[in-house]
Formats: C-alpha cells, sequence, structure tokens
C-alpha cells in the first residue's frame, strides 16, 4: 500500500511541479517577495523577469537616466536638449516595458494595490508631462524648469531589486516621529540659547573680524549657534564675545555641552533604537515569508510515507529539485548539504529540515579536491627529491608569509622616498622580480586550481599587484595577516554591502539637493583658473568681496553642475560650509542647508553609526547561525580522518581559516569543504544573523503552518510597499 | 525553651550591635567599600571619618589645591611664590591628616596593600620634593619648573569619595587594548592614505592660499589628513587639489568615508562594547559587596524563632536598628518599609528580605497627608460656598496649566522683543502680578504643605522665577508639561549626575593638559585689546604673520593662564585649531594635540556618548527594579481605597506623576505615599538598574552565603584599587 501511495504520488510529479518548487526555494533564497501566479505560463515569465541580462539592463537605464543631469543644462559636458531628451524618452520607455512585464507576471489586483508600482507609474507620467511642458516652453524661448528631475531617484527606490533601499528608507520614516519629538526639543534648545545670547551679547556693540555687528538680529543668532552644532564655525562664532570678556566663554561651553554632545548622542540613541526596534520586526517578517515559501515549496513535493504520518521529501525528489535550483552545484556539496538538512540519516526530509534549505544554499561551502600537485604526475622522482620537498616545506612555513611580509614593508618605505633617484627607482625591480618569484614559488608548491579556486582574495590580488600602480595596497595584506586585527577587517568588509545600500541612499538624497541646488544657487559663484581678471575675484560675484567664502579659495564649491553638487554636498555632511551661499542669495537659502543638514547628518549618518554599531557587537559577540554550528559540529566529528592531510592542513596553517570539513559519504571521498564566505555575507544574511537570537523562539516553522494556510497573505504587504 | 533563647539573644545584643549592623546598613545604601576593625573605638572613629563636615573640608583642599593654578606663574591673578606654596602646604597637610585618619580606621596591611592610599602617599611626597627643589632654585633665581602641578587632579581620583572618578578611569583602562588595535590599524590607513596622496599630488607644484607647497612633505600630509578627520580643516585641505582637478575630490571623499564615517563609528562601537562589559562586571560585584555588608548585619541583628529553623531579624529590633541607620524617617515610611519587606506579613524577615532593605532605603518615598486646608478649617463656610468652589475647580483643570503656559509663551516672545519699547518693558510688570496670581491662586486651593513638600521643582522654581532673572527659563517648564518630551527630559535629568563624574574626569584630564601646555606654549600667542600697535599685531609673535590662526584673530586661545587654556582645550575637544601652536613652537608639538584629540575625544567622549546611548535605551524599554515594581503592586492593591480622596487625585492628574502609595495600615491612617524620585537618582542606582537584568539569576543572595563566610574578600579588591 505504502509503496502504491508512493508510486501514485510519483506519478503525480511533473517537471513542472520541480521548476515550481525550485522558483520557491530561490525565491526563499534569496529573499524575493512576489506573489505570481502559479500557470506555466506566468511561471516563464516570472523566470524571465528574473533573469539576470534583465536587471542589468534595467540598472543600466537607471544610471543612464540618473547621468542624464551630467549633460542637462547646466552641464558637466554640455549636449543639445534633444539629444537628453530622445535619450530619457528611451530610459522611459524601458522602465515602461518592465513595469508590463511585472504586471503580467503578478496578479492584476495585486500589481494595482502595491504603492511602489503606483509610484513608478506616477513618476513616469510625471516625467513625461514635464519633459512635454519643457519642449513646449523651449520652443516658445520661455523659461522653463526641468522640476521631473528630482523625482528621478524614487525610480531607483520603487524597483522590484531595490528592497534593501526601500527597507532602510521603512527604517527612517519609522524613526521620525520619534527624531521629530527630539528634534523638536534640540530647536527649543537653540532658540533659548539665542534668546539669552540676544539679551546677553546684542547691547556691547561687538563686531566679527569683518566688521559687521555681532550677535544683534535674533534669526542670525539662532543660525550661528545651529551651525555651531556643526561646529563648523567653532571657535569664530564664540571669538569677539571671549575677546570682550572670558566669561561669555562659559556660555559658548554650556551651549556645546548641551547641544552639540549631548543633543547629538540623543539624536543617536533615538535611530539607534527605533532603527534596531524596526529592522528587528521587518527581518522577522523576512524571516517568516522566507519561510512560508519554503513550506510552499514543500507542499509541492511531499509525500506520505506512511499512512497518517507526516508528509516528507524523499532524498530521490531532492536530487531532482536542486540541479532546478542551483545547476552549477557539484555533487559532492549537494551531498554535503542533504547531509546537514538529514541530520538523523532517515533518507527522508520532514518539514523543518526541509526548511533550512534556503538558508544552507546562502551558506558558501567551498569544495576542496586534494588533487596531487600536477608536477607529482609529471615528474614524480624530481618532485619528490629531497631538494624540492625542502622547498616545499620553507614555502609552507609561517617564516615564509612573514619574510614577504616584511619585504612589503620595505618596499612601502621605498615607494615613500624620493623617485627621483636612480637607486630607489631601479630597486621597483627588484621587488617585482621578488613577488614574481613568490607566485611561481607558492604554484610550484600548492596545487594551481585549489590556488586560485579557494576564493582567497589576497591570491588574485597578487597578480593584480605587479599588473597594476596601487603598489601600496599591499600593505593591506600584511594587516590582514595578523590575527588581532581579524576580528576589526571582518567586520569592516562584513559591512561592506550595507555601505552600498547607505551609498544608493544617499545618492538618492544627495540627487535630490543636487537639482534643488542647482536651480537655486547655479552661476551665482563661479570658478576661475586664473583670478588677476577683476571680473574674476571674488568667485566673479561682487557681494563675496571680503567673505571668507572667497578669501579662503572655495569657488569651486558651487552648484554649477551636478559633479561640483555632488562634491559641495559631501563637504556639506563633514561641516555645513554655507555663509557664501547665503550671501549670493538671501537670508531664506539658509533652509536648504539646515534641512540638508536634518537629512543627511541628523538621520542618515546617524543611521548608518547605528549600523556600523550593531554590526560591531555582532562580531564581539561572535554569535554563529544555527546552520554554522551544524556544520561546524559535522567538521568536529571528521577531524580525526582529516588529520592526514597535508595540503589542507597546511593551508589551514597559513591562512587562520575556519575549519574545513570532509564530505561525510561513507567511502572517505577525498573531498573537502570549508565555509567560505564568513566574510561575504548577503546583507539579507547579516540582518538575520543581527537579529537571530530574538527570532528563534517565535519563528518556529510549526507556528508558519496556520498562516500558510491563508496564502492571501502570503505576499507580505510591508515588504511589497515603497515608501509613500 | 523558645521563649528562653529568644530572651537569652536579646542579652546579647546591646547598642553597640545595633550600631554595627547600622554601619553596615547605611555602608549597603550608599556602596562605601571599606573593611574596618568592628572594635568600638575603629567603629567610631569610622563614622567620623564619614562624616560629611569632613568630606566637605576635604573637597574644599582639593579644590584649592586645584585652583592654586589661577595664581601660580602663568597666573591669571598672580600672588607671590611663597604665598601659593604656603597655601599648598595646608593642602598637604589636610590630605596627609585625611590619610592618617583612614589608616586608623581600616586594618594596617589592608592600608599598605591598597594601591590608592600608596597613590596618594607618592603623590604628597612628589609634590612636597617638588616644592623644596622648585623653592631652592628659585632662591638661587634659578629656572625652575613646577612639574608636580601635574599630580594634583589625581588625589581627586584617590580618595575614599572619588569612587565613580576610578571606576571611569578602570573602565578607560580596560577599554584600552581593543582601542589600541582599532587605533593601530585607522593610524594604518591614515599612513596609507597619506602615502597614496603624497605620490599623487606631491609632484603637481600645488600651493595652498598661503602660497606654501602642497602635499610635499610626507609628515605634514599625515598630520594634515588626521586632523581632516576631525574635520577641523575639512575643505580647506582639499581645496588645492580639488581646483587643479575635479577627481582629485574621489581620494578626500573615499578618505573621509573611511576615516571620519567608518573608523570613528569602530572607535565608538569598541568604546562602548568594552565599557558596558566592564562596566557590568563592576556592578556585578558591587551588588555582590552590598549583598555581602547586608549578611553582615544580618548576622549581628539575627535571631533563631525555632530549633533548627531559618535565622530570622524580628520587628522588634528591626525598630531599634532603622533610627540607627536613617533617624529623620518617620515613622509612616519605617512602616511602608517593612510592610513591602515583609510582604507574606510574617512579623519577621529572612534573609532574603532582610537584604532589600539596602536598596529600599535608597527609593526616595515621600509621605503625603491629606491634610485638609488651613482655611477649610478656619472659613468652613466661605471655603466651601459655591464661588470659592468654582475657584477650586478652574484651579485645579488642566486648562489652567496650559492657560499659564501660554502665557509664558507670550512672554517669551515680549522679552525676545526690544526692551527699550516703554510698552514692552512695563509688559513684564503685567507678567509678573499674572505669576504671583498663579502662586496665590495655587495655595489657596492646595494645602501649602503638601504644595511645598512635594520635591516638585517647579513649585519652587515658579517662586525664584519672580526673584531671579533667569526669565528665559521659565519655557523650559512649559517644555515638561507636554508628556511627549518627558521621556527625553527624564533622560537628561537622569544622566545629571553621571555628567558630573565625566566632568570631573574631563577637569582631570584637562588639568594635566593644561599644566603641560602651559610649560610649552604659555606667552607664544598673546592677546591685546588694541593691535594697531605693530608689536602687538599677529598676537605678537611675527612668526603668525599671515597665517589663518592671527587673521581670524584667535589670539586669545592661547596658553598664558590656566582659564584661557582650559577654554582653549575646550575649543580643541570641538575642533582641533592647532595650526597656530605648531607654527610658533616646531613642528613637534603636534603630538601635544594628537594625543589630546586621542584621549578626550576618541576616548573620553564615546565613552559619554556610549553612556548617553545606554542610558537612553534604558529609559526606551522603561525597566522597572524589582523593589519598585513590588510598590507599584502594593499600591495598585491599595487603588480602590484610594478614590474617595479628592485632593490627592486633583494632584495626581494635574501632575501626570507615579501611582500614590497608601500606608497599607489596617487602620486607613490617612497617610499617602509616592516614589518621588524616578528622576533623581544616584549613578550607582542608575547603573545597578541598567544592568540588573543580567544580575538576577547568578546573583542571589543565596549564592552569597558561602563567600560572607570568608570574610577576609569582603573588602572587594577591585574597588579597593585605583588606577595605576
Amino acid at each position: 500500500k505504502k509503496y502504491g501511495h508512493v508510486i501514485g504520488h510519483f506519478m503525480l510529479l511533473v517537471f513542472q511541479d520541480f521548476e515550481l518548487a525550485a522558483i520557491y526555494v530561490s525565491d526563499a533564497q534569496y529573499n524575493r517577495n512576489i506573489y505570481f501566479d502559479t500557470s506555466p505560463q506566468a511561471v516563464r515569465l516570472y523566470l524571465l523577469y528574473h533573469h539576470w541580462i534583465l536587471k542589468v539592463l534595467l540598472y543600466f537605464f537607471i544610471v543612464l537616466n540618473l547621468s542624464l543631469a551630467i549633460f542637462e543644462e547646466p552641464a558637466v559636458l554640455p549636449l543639445p536638449t534633444w539629444a537628453t531628451m530622445l535619450v530619457e524618452l528611451f530610459c522611459l520607455l524601458a522602465f515602461t516595458l518592465r513595469m508590463g512585464h511585472y504586471a503580467k507576471v503578478i496578479p492584476r489586483d495585486k500589481f494595482w494595490k502595491d504603492p511602489k508600482n503606483l509610484c513608478i507609474i506616477a513618476t513616469l507620467v510625471l516625467t513625461l508631462t514635464d519633459m512635454v511642458i519643457y519642449g513646449a516652453l523651449k520652443a516658445a524661448d520661455c523659461y522653463g524648469v526641468r522640476w521631473s528631475r528630482v523625482l528621478r531617484p524614487l525610480l531607483l527606490i520603487n524597483v522590484t531589486e531595490g528592497r534593501q533601499l526601500r527597507r532602510a528608507f521603512r527604517s527612517i520614516r519609522n524613526a521620525l516621529p520619534q527624531i521629530f519629538y527630539v528634534f523638536l526639543l534640540f530647536m527649543f534648545s537653540i532658540l533659548l540659547f539665542s534668546l539669552m545670547a540676544l539679551k546677553l551679547l546684542g547691547k556691547r556693540d561687538l563686531k566679527t573680524i569683518y566688521g559687521k555687528p555681532y550677535f544683534t538680529n535674533y534669526m542670525d543668532i539662532v543660525f550661528d549657534l545651529y551651525v555651531l552644532v556643526t561646529t563648523a564655525n567653532s571657535p569664530d562664532v564664540m571669538m569677539p564675545a571671549y575677546n570682550a570678556n572670558v566669561g561669555f566663554a562659559i556660555f559658548f561651553i554650556l551651549y556645546i555641552l548641551i547641544n552639540t554632545y549631548i543633543f547629538m548622542s540623543v539624536f543617536l540613541a533615538v535611530v539607534y533604537n527605533n532603527y534596531k526596534k524596526y529592522l528587528k520586526e521587518e527581518v522577522r517578517q523576512l524571516v517568516r515569508a522566507k519561510r512560508h515559501k519554503m513550506v510552499r515549496a514543500f507542499a509541492v513535493l511531499q509525500e506520505q510515507r506512511e499512512e497518517g504520518g507526516q508528509p516528507v521529501v524523499t532524498r530521490n525528489n531532492w536530487n531532482q529539485l536542486i540541479p532546478l535550483v542551483q545547476p552549477n552545484l557539484c555533487s559532492a556539496r549537494r551531498q554535503l548539504i542533504w547531509s546537514v538538512c538529514d541530520d538523523k540519516n532517515q533518507g527522508f526530509l520532514d518539514k523543518v529540515a526541509f526548511i533550512q534549505l534556503a538558508d544552507l544554499l546562502n551558506i558558501e561551502v567551498i569544495a576542496l579536491k586534494p588533487r596531487s600537485h600536477p608536477f607529482l604526475n609529471l615528474f614524480p622522482n624530481f618532485y619528490q627529491s629531497a631538494p624540492s620537498r625542502f622547498v616545499c616545506k620553507v614555502v609552507q612555513h609561517r617564516g615564509f608569509v612573514i619574510a614577504f611580509d616584511l619585504i612589503i614593508l620595505v618596499n612601502t618605505v621605498f615607494i615613500g622616498l624620493d623617485e627621483k633617484n636612480p637607486l630607489i627607482s631601479n630597486s621597483e625591480w627588484v621587488f617585482l622580480t621578488l613577488y614574481l618569484l613568490e607566485i611561481l614559488l607558492k604554484l610550484y608548491v600548492f596545487e594551481p586550481r585549489a590556488f586560485f579556486s579557494r576564493h582567497n582574495f589576497w591570491n588574485c590580488r597578487q597578480i593584480l599587484d605587479i599588473v597594476f600602480i596601487l603598489r601600496v595596497l599591499r600593505l593591506v595584506r600584511v594587516v590582514d595577516n595578523i590575527q588581532r586585527f581579524r576580528t576589526i577587517i571582518n567586520t569592516l568588509i562584513r559591512i561592506g554591502p550595507a555601505i552600498f545600500t547607505f551609498g544608493q541612499l544617499i545618492v538618492v538624497v544627495y540627487y535630490i539637493f543636487a537639482m534643488l541646488g542647482m536651480e537655486i544657487f547655479k552661476n551665482k559663484v563661479k570658478f576661475y583658473d586664473d583670478s588677476s581678471d577683476p571680473d574674476k575675484q571674488y568667485c566673479g560675484n561682487p557681494l563675496l568681496k571680503g567673505t571668507a567664502f572667497a578669501n579662503l579659495n572655495y569657488c569651486k564649491n558651487n552648484f554649477n553642475n551636478v559633479v561640483s553638487s555632488f562634491v559641495l554636498l559631501v563637504e556639506l555632511t563633514v561641516v555645513n560650509q554655507c555663509s557664501g551661499f547665503v550671501t549670493v542669495t538671501n537670508v531664506s537659502a539658509r533652509i536648504f542647508f539646515v534641512i540638508f543638514h536634518i537629512t543627511v547628518v541628523i538621520i542618515i549618518i546617524n543611521i548608518f553609526v547605528a549600523f556600523v554599531l550593531e554590526a560591531f557587537f555582532l562580531e564581539y559577540s561572535d554569535l554563529q547561525t544555527s546552520l554554522e554550528k551544524k556544520i561546524e559540529e559535522l567538521n568536529l566529528a571528521m577531524e580525526q580522518e582529516r588529520l592526514d592531510n597535508s595540503l589542507v592542513n597546511a593551508m589551514e596553517t597559513m591562512d587562520n581559516n575556519l575549519g574545513t570539513e570532509e564530505s561525510p559519504t561513507p567511502s572517505r571521498s577525498s573531498m573537502v569543504f570549508k565555509i567560505s564566505s564568513k566574510r561575504y555575507r548577503t546583507v539579507d544574511a547579516l540582518l538575520q544573523r543581527i537579529f537571530e537570537a530574538d527570532l528563534a523562539p517565535e519563528d518556529l516553522p510549526e507556528n508558519d503552518e496556520a498562516e500558510a494556510q491563508n496564502t492571501g497573505s502570503f505576499s507580505n504587504p510591508t515588504f511589497g510597499s515603497g515608501p509613500a
């Protein structure tokens, strides 16, 4: 009866079923949250939608669309208006096609309920309208503003792939109310201090070094004290009062203590607290959605082993599923993943074991086949002779690494010295020869494929060293060899992908402010290489005569094109040097700079700091995900068998890497595994790991069964929604 | 038999026993960790040692000793050398006497094992030696340096009462190794970027705006880039390269991203992580030491109720103990504390219940006797008439508070306006009359003693408002009335005492750097009110001609006396404007400023930020200590009985305060309690509360029994030791 049942079930599982299950698994693996039709046609369209070429094309058009600002008035490289508008039309067409494709994949009602689709459509319509109006105005020789350029970054946020970016914006949006209350208190404090400053200093007829009256206008004081919080005008704003009387320093010290130190810490605390709170909730939903998808894949593949027993996935179905999910997975790795899932060696997986698959596929494991060195096959006698074995021993020795670290250090000192000295410039050839020798020796000792396939960044870097001129970067390798610095460098590398998300966030915000800034300030401040011409003095604007802005030669910090705008915005992020722009326009221009400061410094930078802090606390607490723990355990059990494998041991010693993993097949195949990507993780995996301790108890897959049944809630609304 | 035992035991408990137990309890209450002899004479000396007059005197001499810097060369107010040295001798004498007193209190071997005593003795001896040498040199008209002035702040750290400060220094010392490794990486990154900058920009013959060669000397580049991390020279250092080619901006943006944003966050993360880790351990030891002391007090007072039963403390002994611990505790509060301890109403306390006493005494509870208003007794008919009751109703209404908040706001606007306008200056009298009216009305409605005794800051502030001129501070009251801001303001007030500790820390570090700075830089930069005299231009130093330091008129930022040194050090904390001092001395002066930046900005400010963050997370998570919870529970049980008390209810509604607590005596005495000091806590209580969640499981008093037996480990070595 049981056999027949299984046969009967097998008949039902056609190729489409495996394909569907594979899609669910890879959606879970990459945390994609799209609710698609399960008809074969929709599934094919869905697969096409996720094809990497289409994604690359999409991002190409997004970047193209954003970079049009370089060619549009005010331009870095001017192009005629018709040319940029033609390119923009192409971009709009590409976005429309992509949108149309998406509409075909997901059910119609879902499509229209998703705010991010509506946001893209609105952006497209508004941009088209603006282009028509602008074209008409240009044709009639009227002044027009391309206001829809501000909307361009919205496309970057709202495309399906911008999940990380949307999450960052949601974090910000959720933290806003709390930040707002602190900001009110902070502004209240500034207003109060300004009032005190006005009463204290306003009537003393003090002058600034530029001879202007000091602290007489309330709004000027408020702005000056706001800028003091950014430390941009730190001693300057205090000097006239301090010169008049030492006692006034107390006022400023109190102000700096309260507003710069305490309030800025409070902002960080509030942003951090809220960021963490909402992110935890989002990751919780992310994990839940991932498990739902795995439950769905399980439902497609499941079989009943016994009458009334738990449904399971057999090894057979598993073997058909995996090649569809990851075609390039070697059989040994498939074996490894299976034995991690099926840790009781039952020959089948229940639901809980199956659900781990998505996370397991994300752990990058590298198969090391301890092939024998080609020389050993070609010239066995020579390669095993005493001198050859001595060379192998030397190269595998820790001293070999240290020796070349020292050579790199000496080389760096030589780089720092005067290059005109022929001795020094010739020494570079000696160093190059030494590096080449190092590589050749390593290739002689280590099996070449093992040498290159180990995702070992430094081995490839080494080749590049010789080719490229980034010679000083060799030093980084030396630091990486020192164990003490590993924790720090690991964290820095780990937050890499997250920095990329923050980079996009910053680009979105900078782009909007650059577009606005260019409309407000363009050509008010000009930069000339040669300022001897009287027209070209004071950055070409007589209003700047005698100001610090012109005196310090800040003329190139302007909004005259998108590149210098971006550079200026970076400078404004570091310190708020905006007095020049207030001089050339009017006092209300300060609003632009204050809003920029609040958005970027108080909110985004603090979220960034919060993220770095969290990543570091994680690294110091050194949590392992439960799956990594499992692999580690399996590894320890195999430790004894591994000891005879000298090649791997040598590599281990040399690289201070994590434990290796022998394939647990009974035949003791000579395959060795190691977890490669402790360093190179996805942002999702990092986030999930940060909050895993809090997630575990409530999110057992058993709990999901009930929720998985009402598939309506499957496409998680929080993840479908873009920022309002 | 049982009766006889109790009687027999009573005979043994003489007054000295209660006195000893009381000392243990108050040591536990105030977290004092001194191991004293238990002989009656030593106990009396110990009590004297903790007398508040002696403590005030000690701090008076410490402050006097530190403030001698004002009168010593280079002086703010010059005094002859013999005068300052005489005062210093007096101070040294006072410290020696205090030390001698301490030596009498604790056993001799403990005294010589305690590093903080050795540190004080060494400081005293070195200071005396220095004074003799300096006096001899002065007498021989030689040049002498009073180098021992640097040691003066050590006294502040090492006196018995400097516990908080020592703990802060220990936190720093423990975090140092981790910080050091990050700092090495950070310096490595700066050195690497400097090398790249040298190769990239060194040979392009660029000039700074002062016409000096730009980025040609490696050490200059390193220093400039270090200062860039502090954002002090933010656009300036980049401008020459940026003016030459836009592409160089990428180098600087990358530099700022990595070193200013990422590395500074990493410093914060490392400092935060270590600070928290070590502080948790210290608080754990603190709590353990506190419980040990309570166990000792229990051991003195305990009786055996039954043969073989648990030893307990009877109500009788308790009643004799409490007046010795806190003489001014009213009987109702004593009753409250007893009923919180003896929550099962057994009439005696076991060890676990007794141990709570120390924490319970720290919770400030205010007794509110709902006395009837004196007018009600004097003119009952008038006070209960319809108009009078209407007035009461109006004043108790929430609108009354809001109306006066609005009046304060209007008043503030008037203050901001021009005071010369007679209408506005006269309006101040109207406002004063209104505030007086408010106070009179409140006194009419609320019972006067209740009105003033409630530790209600604002009621006293209100009286002061009229007397003092800090009129704008009235606005703070308005903000405090808004519930939304309470969390933030509560935290800010709560971290107040901790800020005081950080203040001391900063004073210690600033004092040392000021002393050093005055020796190195005194009179190199001078400030003149009138700089028309050519001798007095460029801060009186021709080396400063044409530098930004002289141009921006920073001359008063100098090390010419201790006050301006302190102001300058604050400025250096905010932004590192030190180029002027490097110009007037030599390049190695940079080391002074870099060390100052590392000490103050990277370490101390980050610990401060970490503390603010932790305090905020606590406020947001809103933990209650277990004892507060108990009081709250008792309170809820009494809620029903309380409802008829209209006066208290009115007060409650008006002030949004915590619940009240009726005395749980069966006679329903008309006493009302409330927890008053949610805001005003000691640093120890705050710290204990931050880590209470982690402490609870391992530190049950039961565990302490074994440890309490070996009394040798009672005087906790960690708490006895000062910084090395």
